[in-house]
């Protein structure tokens, strides 16, 4: 399952609006067929893996991320279907799926044909790699992380707005890779206008990841670039499933007061700043009683002389 | 050298003006004496440590953070006497000190009376255990270190200058350690009249470890409080090894400013506050290149959901 989940994990960010799903299909102890989800969503990852394996999938066990789908649709054949044609006896998968039109209606499919289920192996793993989709799902919305790059004390900028170079090259890498996972960048009109990102990725061999690009702002459209109009907007991104917002400081603000991130990714650089611009504005908050427990530290490493910090917002 | 070192650093913050030496005699492979500098600098590790030991001394290995000293004073004879008036056969000292009255006098007169000398053994964990005393032999003041207590996005207060509690226990235990092993701390006239700060160490069993308060304001004296009028009165602390800056932003803004920080106890709590206090105000800073290579992380660890990060200044 491990595998079918790094699999998963790797597609991350081009299945929208379907999930990222990673099937690999084993017999006899041997791997004979794996697959993801492919770019746009279709074909499903485990008609990537039946169709790599062909003959020698009879007989063999299917693992995957995802209850297989029981929903025929004109994009294709249900995944269910496929499984029972081509003779796997066993199929394993992680997650059941939410989407109203499965909810265990794949695995009841596959259990009426005589195939041996398992569903809950690798819950965790696999809902961490589907973690966009399944908020989507759960909540109508993207995932949507927040980036911020800040010195020591907490600024993103001099007081004139020069904001290059705070964080070193690793870590830039490093926000070039979560780009690739995500569907969607967003920033906000002050943004584009003082850095005219490319929000691009600039890693080789993940050129072609580059994920579609948003402007938050009350004004002009721009070409080459979706527009929201408030944070509240993400309920009608139907089509994407992981949401970055970079930045800056109003557009953070503005995201985190309508609490509406669900993760912050943090790269401090060991520099002080001292006077200059703050990296959040004002959320409202009335005591410092009422900031707590809202957020969780779940990473923490050095990318260069930086350090990442991954914190998750607490939804009880 | 390990023991003697961990000794020595036991003894930090109330051994001032002297340095806090760790001492242990070994005979026959077994310790006969242990000790550390005691309150007030006097007696000497050397001398505790061979009040312990007694006649066992005599054929002994004696292991020292620092060089034995060579200067009788009116406080004490000097410690290389003693040692050979003890029969200790070796000494191992881990630094040679750089005190003038003693600057390697120490180890030839051990030399000179035929114990076996070996000098820079365990050199660099000797020399963190006495950091506060070397950087007052080098550059004439303590060693400085500057406490921040602040949220993900480097706030210190609300803007109604609310601030507790931004960081949990495990945090506020860890300050009272570290003002524990500082000889003096010192906040400024603001914090002293929001807060009313004890400053005192409320550990169990360290009540008495609690060192001199001192206030950094051009105002009036406060009973029980020295007096700081500017950061550059730092130079005129003869006896204080290690001081402790504890805020707020105004102090902390001066002495970073003023180029006399040497480390900085960052305790982060995984909370978001927004509008509010900065930790840090003006540095001078006119580019952001100007603020690199200035601090090293060396440091960092989780004090129940904070954080603790330690940076040291580079100084070339």
């Amino acid at each position: 399952m491990a595998e079918a989940i790094a699999l998963g994990q790797a597609a991350r960010g081009r299945t929208a609006p379907n999930p990222n799903v990673g099937c690999i299909i084993v017999r006899d102890g041997q791997p004979v067929g794996s697959g993801a989800t492919e770019r746009g969503g279709r074909p499903h990852a485990e008609a990537v893996a039946l169709a790599q394996a062909g003959q020698r999938a009879r007989g063999a066990s299917l693992f995957t991320t995802l209850e297989p789908c029981a929903h025929r649709s004109h994009r294709g054949p249900a995944c269910a279907d496929l499984i029972v044609e081509a003779g796997v006896s066993r199929v394993v998968a992680a997650l059941v799926d939410p989407d109203q039109r499965t909810a265990g209606d794949g695995l009841d499919r596959l259990r009426a044909a005589g195939v041996e289920v398992t569903a809950g192996t690798g819950e965790q793993g696999a809902a961490e790699s589907l973690t966009g989709w399944l908020t989507r799902m759960r909540l109508g919305r993207p995932r949507i992380t927040l980036k911020l790059a800040l010195s020591i004390d907490g600024k993103i900028a001099l007081p004139s707005g020069e904001s290059k170079w705070i964080t070193g090259e690793d870590a830039r890498a490093h926000v070039h890779l979560e780009r690739a996972h995500a569907d969607m960048i967003l920033v906000g009109r002050g943004t584009f206008l003082a850095d005219q990102p490319r929000l691009d990725v600039r890693l080789p061999g993940l050129e072609e990841w580059s994920p579609r690009r948003a402007l938050l702002t009350r004004g002009e459209p721009v070409e080459g670039w979706e527009i929201l109009r408030s944070p509240q907007d993400v309920f009608r991104l139907h089509d994407v499933n992981d949401l970055l917002v970079e930045g800056g400081s109003s557009t953070a603000t503005a995201f985190l007061a309508a609490d509406l991130v669900d993760r912050i990714l943090l790269y401090r650089a060991p520099i002080l700043i001292g006077e200059g611009k703050s990296s959040v504005g004002y959320l409202g908050l009335d005591a410092i009683a009422d900031a707590h427990g809202r957020w969780e530290p779940r990473d923490g490493r050095s990318l260069g002389i930086d350090r990442l910090e991954v914190y998750e917002r607490v939804r009880t």
